[in-house]
C-alpha cells in the first residue's frame, strides 16, 4: 500500500491510497457491505454510480456467513462478491463488543455466541488475523476492544493496554499467516482510550510506534457528544504520523465527516447513509429529509437537483414517498443510492476544496445546513 | 396503436405494436409493476438490462396508492414513475375477484373493501375506464368478471354475459372520459367463458365484433390444468381477428408462454418471474433452480452462462445462494433481474424463431427441459 499526500490545508489533507485493487482518493467514505453486500445496492451501481473506490466488510458477519471455507474456495471476498475495487475488513472487535451478554472478553480473546444460531466461537488476535487473511481484503484491522460510552478511566486504561498487547499479537499473527491471494494486505492498528485525552495520547504514541502502513481510531461514535469525539480526534491526529492514512472508525453524519476531515482524518465508514436510507431518511446539502412525511406526497420536484446519483434527477420526491408508503423495496434501493452518492460527493468535494485551499470556508457554511430537518 | 404482423409460422406470429411510447416487438412478456414499481428493479435496469419495452400496472393497486389525485398531478403514471416506454394497465377485475369475502359483484359493478385500510370502494365499468384514463397507460383493459376455477357452466355463462354487457359500458365510458395526457390509449376487451369451449366461442365472437385495437383472454391460469388453458386458447384464437394483437392475461410459466405462442398469442404478463425470484427460484433454459439449496453453496459457476442479464455472468450461484441464506435483499434483486432477463430472452427468441421458420422445433425441444428441477 502506498499513501501520497497531494495537498494540505490546515490539518486537512487530500491524498491517495494505492493498493493492488486500485486507487483510493482521500478523504474517503467507505460504504458498509456487512455480509458481502451493501444492502440493496448492486456492485455495478456502487462502482459506476456512487463511484465508491472501497467498501467495508465485517469480519464477524463474514466469518459466520458464508464462512471461511466458502470464501477461501471462492478465492477470497473480492472474487466471491465480484467486486474488483478495494475492500477493508474490520476485525469483528466492534461486533463482538455489541453482543453484550453473549460475549466474554479475556486477555486471551473473546468468546461469543453467534447471533444467528447461538453457537459458541472464540476470537483471538491471532485467529482474527488468520480470518482476515482468508477473507483477503486490501486493508485489514487489528483486533481490539471497543470500550462503551460512558466508560470509567480505570476500565478504559486497562482495556487500552490490552488492545495494545493484542496489537502486538496481531502483528505476530500476521507474520505466521501468509497472504492467501497473491496481493499485499495493509494492516491498521487501532487507537483506543475512550474520551480521556491522556489515554488517547498514550495510545496514539503506542500505535504510531508500531509503524504500520496506516492507523485507525476506534471507540468513538459510541454515544459520546460530537465535541468529545472531535477533541479526541485532535489529540490523536497530533500524534499519528503525517505520512500515513488515518481512519476514524464508524463515523458518522455528514457534519461529523467534515469536522473530522478538518482535524486530519482521511478515512471513514458508517452504516448511517445505508441504514437511514432504508428508514426513508435522505441526507442532502440542505439538511435531512424524512421522505415518508405527507408533505412530499405531491412534491414532483427531483429527489435532489444536485444529482449525486442518477436516481436524484430521474425520480421525484412524490414517487419515492409513494414507494415508502407502499412498502416497495425499490424505495429503499433509491434512497440508499442517493445517500451513498451524497456521502461520496461530500468526500470528493472536500478533497477538491482542500486542494483548492478553501475547504474550511466551504465546510463551515455547509455544516450549518447539514443538520437541518427539511 | 398500430399492429403489424411481420411473419408467421403455423399459428404463431411475430409482429410489432407501435404506440406513442415506442415499439413493442411481439410475442412479448410484460413484467408486472403492481404499484408503480417492478419489485426490486430500477426502471433503468428494466429498460437497459432486461430490455422490457412494456410493463404492466395494476389499476386496483394504483387507485388505492398513490391514488388518482397524485397520479393526475404527476401527469400520469409514465411521468410519476419516470418510465418512458409502454405501460398496460389491467382493469382491477382480477384483483377485486381475488378479494373473495371483501367484494360484492352486481350488474352495476363491484363493491369492495381495500386490503390496506378496509375502506369501501365501488368499481363500475365506467369508473374503471375513467380511472384508467387518469392513470394514462398506453393499453387499457375492459372491466370484466374473472370467474374462478372450477366454475359451473351456468355461472360461467351468466358471468360472461355480464362481462359482455360491461364491455359495452366500458366503450361508452371511454367516449365520455377524454384522454388526459395527449396520447391515444388502446382499449382491449376481454374474452371470458371459463373452460367451456362453447362459451369461449360465443365470447370470442362477441369480443371480436367490438372491433377494438386488440383483444384479451381472461379467466385462465386460475388453477385449471395447462391442457385446458391451451384448449381454450386454441378455440379463442381461431375466432379473434388475425390482424389484432391477442393478450393472454396472467400467464404463466416459460412453457406456458411457448405453448400459447404456438397457438397464436402475442402478449403475456405474470408475477411468476418476479415473485418466484424473491423466493429464490430461478428459471433457466435447462429447468428451474432453487438457489436456496445447499447444493449451490460452493458452486462458483456463473449464475447462468447464457447471460440473459448482466447479473448472470457477473455473479456466481454460490454468491446468490449466500445472499438468500443471509437474507440480503440484493439476492432478490439479482434473482429478479435474472428471471426477467430470461423471460424477455424467451419471447425475443420465440420471435426470431418464428421469423426464421423453426419455432416449433425449438419450442418442442425447449419445453422438454423448462419444467425440470435442477
Ligand atoms: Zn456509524
Ligand atoms: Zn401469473
Amino acid at each position: 500500500m502506498k499513501f501520497t499526500i497531494e495537498g494540505k490545508e490546515g490539518k486537512a489533507r487530500a491524498g491517495e491510497i494505492q493498493t493492488a485493487h486500485g486507487s483510493i482518493p482521500t478523504p474517503i467514505f467507505m460504504p458498509v457491505g456487512t455480509v458481502a453486500s451493501v444492502k440493496g445496492v448492486h456492485q455495478s451501481e456502487l462502482e459506476e454510480d456512487t463511484k465508491a473506490p472501497i467498501i467495508l466488510g465485517n469480519t464477524y458477519h463474514l466469518y459466520l456467513r458464508p464462512g471461511m471455507e466458502i470464501l477461501e474456495q471462492a478465492g477470497g471476498l473480492h472474487q466471491f462478491m465480484s467486486w474488483s475495487s478495494n475492500i477493508l475488513t474490520d476485525s469483528g472487535g466492534y461486533q463482538v463488543y455489541s453482543l453484550a451478554d453473549n460475549r466474554k472478553i479475556t486477555e486471551e480473546g473473546v468468546k461469543f455466541k453467534s447471533h444467528i444460531d447461538g453457537s459458541t466461537h472464540f476470537f483471538t488476535p491471532e485467529s482474527v488475523m488468520d480470518i482476515q487473511r482468508r477473507i483477503g481484503a486490501d486493508i485489514i484491522m487489528a483486533f481490539d476492544e471497543c470500550t462503551p460510552y460512558p466508560c470509567d478511566w480505570d476500565y478504559a486504561e486497562k482495556s487500552m493496554e490490552m488492545t495494545h498487547r493484542w496489537a502486538h499479537r496481531c502483528i505476530e499473527g500476521l507474520e505466521k499467516s501468509p497472504v492467501r491471494y497473491g496481493f499485499e494486505q495493509a494492516f491498521f492498528p487501532i487507537v483506543q482510550g475512550s474520551v480521556y485525552p491522556d489515554l488517547r495520547e498514550r495510545s496514539a504514541r503506542f500505535i504510531a510506534d508500531l509503524d504500520a502502513p496506516g492507523n485507525a481510531i476506534g471507540g468513538l461514535s459510541v454515544g459520546e457528544p460530537a465535541e468529545e469525539m472531535y477533541a479526541m480526534t485532535e489529540v490523536v491526529c497530533a500524534i499519528l504520523p503525517e505520512e500515513k492514512p488515518r481512519y476514524l472508525m464508524g463515523v458518522g453524519t455528514p457534519a461529523n465527516l467534515l469536522e473530522n476531515i478538518a482535524r486530519g482524518i482521511d478515512m471513514f465508514d458508517c452504516v448511517m447513509p445505508t441504514r437511514n436510507a432504508r428508514n426513508g431518511m435522505l441526507f442532502t446539502a440542505e439538511g435531512t429529509i424524512n421522505i415518508k412525511n405527507k408533505k412530499w406526497e405531491n412534491d414532483f420536484s427531483p429527489l435532489d437537483e444536485n444529482g449525486y446519483s442518477y436516481v436524484d434527477t430521474l425520480y421525484t420526491k412524490a414517487y419515492l414517498r409513494h414507494l415508502f408508503a407502499a412498502n416497495e423495496f425499490l424505495g429503499k434501493q433509491i434512497a440508499t443510492l442517493h445517500n451513498l452518492g451524497f456521502y461520496l460527493w461530500l468526500v470528493r468535494t472536500a478533497r477538491a476544496r482542500i486542494l483548492a485551499g478553501d475547504f474550511y470556508d466551504w465546510k463551515d457554511e455547509l455544516v450549518q445546513k447539514l443538520n437541518r430537518r427539511r
